[in-house]
C-alpha cells in the first residue's frame, strides 16, 4: 500500500489520515469542505479535487463519514466513487452505517468490477488519534489482507469476519451489551443511593473487583453529578438496542434484559433526554418527589 | 494487633489465616473439625478448643464462616463466642449472610459490652491465597482501624461503609450490577452465534473495548462451551437479585433491568439448574427446536 | 346458623351484616367505635361490649376489619377473641390479610379448640351492599358448610379452597393478573393516543372484544382525563406485585411480565403517586417533555 | 348500495358475502378458485370473471383477502381492480394487511380516480357467520358512509378512524393489549398451578371478577390441558407485538410491559411453538425439571 487515498476528514478521519502520514503512508485526501485538508497538506498529504479523482489516482481509499447519507452520497453522486472504480482498485468504507446502506455501496462497487470492505470501528477520539481503535472489517478477504497494514498503524487489533453486514451485526451486538450494562450500572448508582451508601465508594468497590471496566469508571463520576456530555448519545445507543432487537427477532432470539434495557432507552427519549450521553437514562431511575 | 483468633477455616479461612500467619501474626484458630488445623498449626498457629476459649484468648477475633446457621451457631452455641465477649474484645464476622443475622449478632455483641464488625469480602478462593480480598466493612469504626494491619494482609483494599448492614447492601449492589452484566452477556453471546458471528471473535472485541472485564474473560470461553463448573451457584445468585430488588422496593428504586435479569435466573431455576454456576443462565436464551 | 357475631363495622363490614339482618339471620354487632353499631341495631341487630362477649354469644363470628393490626388486635388483646373462643364455636375471618397473619390467628383459635376459616374477598363495596361479593375461603371444611347460608347472603359465589393460606394466595393472584393487564391496558392507551388514535375509541373498539373486561370500562374514562381517585391504592397493588412475585420465587416460577409490571409501579411510587389509584400507572408512560 | 361485488371467499369473505345475500343485497363474486362460488351462486350471487370484469359491474367491491400478497396481486395484476377502478367507484379492502401495503393500494386506486377504504375486521369466524365483526375503516369517510349498509349487515359495530393506517393501527394496539394480557394470565395460572390451587378454579374466580373477560374464559382450561390448537398463531401475534413495540419507537411510548411480554412468544418460537396458538406461550412458564 503505497498511495493511498483517504475521503472524509472529519474528528475521526482526520485523526486517522494524519496516523497515516506520520507512519511513512504517502495519502491523497479529499473532503466536502477543502478547507479541512489544510493541516494534512502541511504534513505531506497531497490533496484530491472529488472523490472520483481520489480513486483514480489510488489503488486503494478508505472512507471515513459521518453517517449513511453522506457514505451514499460519496459513492453514488456526481464525482463520486463510482465513477472511476474498477477492477483492481479498493474501497473500503470505516463508517458507521447499517447494514442496507452497506450492501447497497457494496453492490455498486462490485457492479463496476471493484472490490469492498466495509470496516467499521469500535473507540472514538482519542483511539482514533493514538492508533489505537478496535477494527471490525467484512467483505473481501484479499482487500483485507492488502489493508493490514494500514489497519495496523490505525487501529490496535483488526478482525476480519466474513462477508459483507457482519461488521455492522458485531457492532450491534457490542453496544447491545453495553446499553444494557449502562442500565445495569444506573440502577445499582441509583440503589446503593437509596439505601445510604456512598454511590462514589460503590465505583470503588466495583474498579477492584470481576465486573470493573472502563466504561464504569469513566461515565460514575458524572452520573453521580447527573451530568451527561454526550459523548455517544442516547439516541443513537436507543437506535442501536432496537436494531439488535431486530437482530434477535429474526433469529429468534429471546432478549429479555436488553428489551428492559431499551424501553428504559425509550422512557429517557420521552423525557426529551435523547441528545445526552447514553449515561442519561441514569434520569429514568430517580424519584420525582417523595415516595409513597 | 499481636495476638489474633479465626474461627472457621474452610477453603477461605484457612488461606486467610496461613496469610495472616506468613505476615508474623500470631493466631489462634479454632474449626469445628480440628483436624483442619493441623496445617495452620504447623506453620506456627496455636488451637483454641472452642470459640469461647478463642475469645477469651485473643483481643480480636476474626469468623470466616460458611452460611448465615454457621455464622449463629458459632455465636450463641454453648461454648461459644458470647461466652466470652466482654469490653475491651472485638469481633469480626467476615462471612456473607444475611442483614437479619448480622443485625442479630451484633446486637447481641454489644449487649456483652463487646465490639462488632461486619466484614464481608468480595473475592474467592484465588484472591484469598494471594490477599487480594476486597472487604467491605460495617460496624464500630474504632474496631475498624484496630483491625486495618490484618485487613492489609487479607485484602488489597477495604471500606468502611458506616453503620451493620451496610456491608451487606453493598454486596447486593455489586452482586446485583453483576447478575444484570451476566444475561446481558449471555444474550449478546447468542445472538453473535444465531447472527452468524463467531461467540469467540465477539469475546475477543469485547476485550479490547470500553466493556472489556475480567468476568467476560473468565466465563465467556466455557459459556460457549455450555459448561458451566459452579464458582458462584445460580441459585445464590438469584438469592441476591431477589434481596437486591428487595432492597430496590423498599427505597422506591425502579431497576426494571434487575427485574428481567432476575426472572432469567428464576427460569434457569425452574429448568434445574440452581446448582451449576450463575453463567447457565445462558441455557435460558438457547433454542430447544427449530424455530419458527 | 342462627345467631351469628360480625366484628367490624367499616363500609365493608356495615354492608354485609346489613345484609345478614335483611334476610332474617339474628346478628350481634361490635365494633371498636361503638356509634358505628346504632344503624344495624335500628335494623334488629343486638350489641356486644366486646370481641369477647360476641364470641360467648354466638356459635359463629365474621370478622371484616381494615388491616393486619386491627385483625390481630380483636383476637388477641384483652377482651379479645381468644378469650371466650372454644371447641364448637367458630371463627371466620374476612379480612384481607397476609398469610402469616392469618396462620398467627388460625394457630391460636386451634390452641384454644376453635375452629377458623380465612375467607377474604373479591369485591367491593357496591358488590358488598348487593350482595355480590367473590368469598375465597379456606380453612376447616366443616365451618365452611356451616357458613354457606352466609356466604350465600354476602356473596354471588364462595369457594373452598383448601387450607389456610390458600384463600390469601388465590387473591394474590387474581391481583397479579390485574396489575398486570392493567400496564397493558395503560401502554394502549398510550400508544393510541401518541399514534394519532382516539383513546376513547380504543375503549370502544376494546368493550366489543374478545378482551372486554369491566375494568378497562371502569378505569379507561378516567386515565384518558389523567384522573386517578383511589378505589385500590397503588401502593397496596405493588404491595401484592411484590408478594405474588415472592410466591413465584419460592414456587420457580418465571414470571417476566409481573415483574415488568411490578417496576412500572414502583416507578410511580417513585414518584410519589402511591396513595392514588392503581391506574396512576399511567403516568409512567407519559412524555415529560418533547421527546428526541 | 344496490349492486356490491366481493373478491376473495376464505372462510371469512364466503360467511361475509353469506351474509349480504341473506340481508337482500345483489352481490356480484369472485375467487381465484371459481368453485369455491358455487354455494354462493345457489344463494342468489352472480359470478364475476375476473376481478377487474367484477369492479366494471358494480360501484362497491369489497375484499376479503388471506394476506398482503393476495391483496396486491388483485389490485395490480392482469384483470385485476386497477384495470376498471375510475372515478365513483369505490374499492373497500377488508383484509388484514400491513400499513405499506394498505399505502400501496391507496395510492394506485386514488391514482385511477377511484375512493378507497380500509377496514380490517377484529373477530374470526363465527362473527363473521353472525355478522358480529368489528370493523375498523380508515380512507375516504364518503366511502365509509356509503358501505354503512353493507356494514351493518356484516358487523355488530364499525369505526371510522381517519386516514388510511388507522385502521391497521387500531388493529396493533388491541393485539398488542392481547398479547400482554394473554401472558398475565399465563403466568397467574402457573403461580395457582405450583402454589398448590387449582388453576380450574383460579378461571372460575376470574370469571366472576372485575378483568373477566371472553379470552380467559375461552382459552384458559385449554391452557391448562397443555393444548393450543391455532386460532391465531403464535407467530402472528408475535409479530403484531413487534410491530405495535416499533409504533412506540416512533412515538417515544415506553412499554416495558409490551416488550417482556414480546420476549415471552420470541422465547415460544425459539421453542419451535411459532404454529401453535399464541396462548401457547404457556409452555415458556413452565419447568423443565425439577427446581432447584
Amino acid at each position: 500500500m503505497e498511495e493511498i487515498g483517504f475521503l472524509g476528514l472529519g474528528i475521526m478521519g482526520k485523526a486517522m489520515s494524519m496516523n497515516l502520514l506520520r507512519h511513512g503512508f504517502k495519502v491523497t485526501v479529499w473532503n466536502r469542505t477543502l478547507s479541512r485538508c489544510d493541516d494534512l497538506v502541511k504534513h505531506g498529504a497531497t490533496i484530491g479535487e472529488t472523490p472520483a479523482a481520489v480513486i483514480k489516482k489510488c489503488k486503494y481509499t478508505i472512507a471515513m463519514l459521518s453517517d449513511p447519507a453522506a457514505a451514499l452520497s460519496v459513492v453514488f453522486d456526481q464525482h463520486g466513487v463510482l465513477e472511476q472504480i474498477c477492477s483492481g482498485k479498493g474501497y473500503i468504507d470505516m463508517s458507521t452505517v447499517d447494514a442496507e446502506t452497506s450492501s447497497k455501496i457494496s453492490e455498486a462497487i462490485a457492479a463496476k468490477g471493484g472490490h469492498f470492505l466495509e470496516a467499521p470501528v469500535s473507540g472514538s477520539k482519542k483511539p482514533a488519534e493514538d492508533g489505537q481503535l478496535v477494527i471490525l472489517a467484512a467483505g473481501e478477504k484479499a482487500l483485507y489482507e492488502a489493508a493490514l497494514p494500514a489497519f495496523d498503524v490505525l487501529g490496535k487489533k483488526s478482525f476480519f469476519l466474513g462477508h459483507v453486514g457482519n461488521g455492522a451485526k458485531m457492532k450491534l451486538v457490542v453496544n447491545m451489551i453495553m446499553g444494557s450494562m449502562m442500565n445495569a450500572f444506573s440502577e445499582g448508582l441509583m440503589l446503593a443511593d437509596k439505601s445510604g451508601l456512598n454511590p462514589q465508594t460503590l465505583l470503588d468497590v466495583l474498579d477492584l473487583g470481576a465486573i470493573a471496566n472502563p466504561m464504569f469508571k469513566m461515565k460514575g463520576p458524572s452520573m453521580i453529578q447527573s451530568s451527561y456530555p454526550p459523548a455517544f448519545p442516547l439516541k443513537h445507543q436507543q437506535k442501536d438496542m432496537r436494531l439488535a432487537l431486530a437482530l434477535g427477532d429474526e433469529n429468534s432470539v429471546p432478549m429479555p434484559v436488553a428489551a428492559a434495557a431499551n424501553e428504559a432507552f425509550k422512557k429517557a427519549r420521552s423525557m426529551g433526554l435523547g441528545d445526552l450521553d447514553f449515561s442519561a437514562v441514569h434520569e429514568t431511575v430517580k424519584s420525582s418527589k417523595g415516595s409513597s
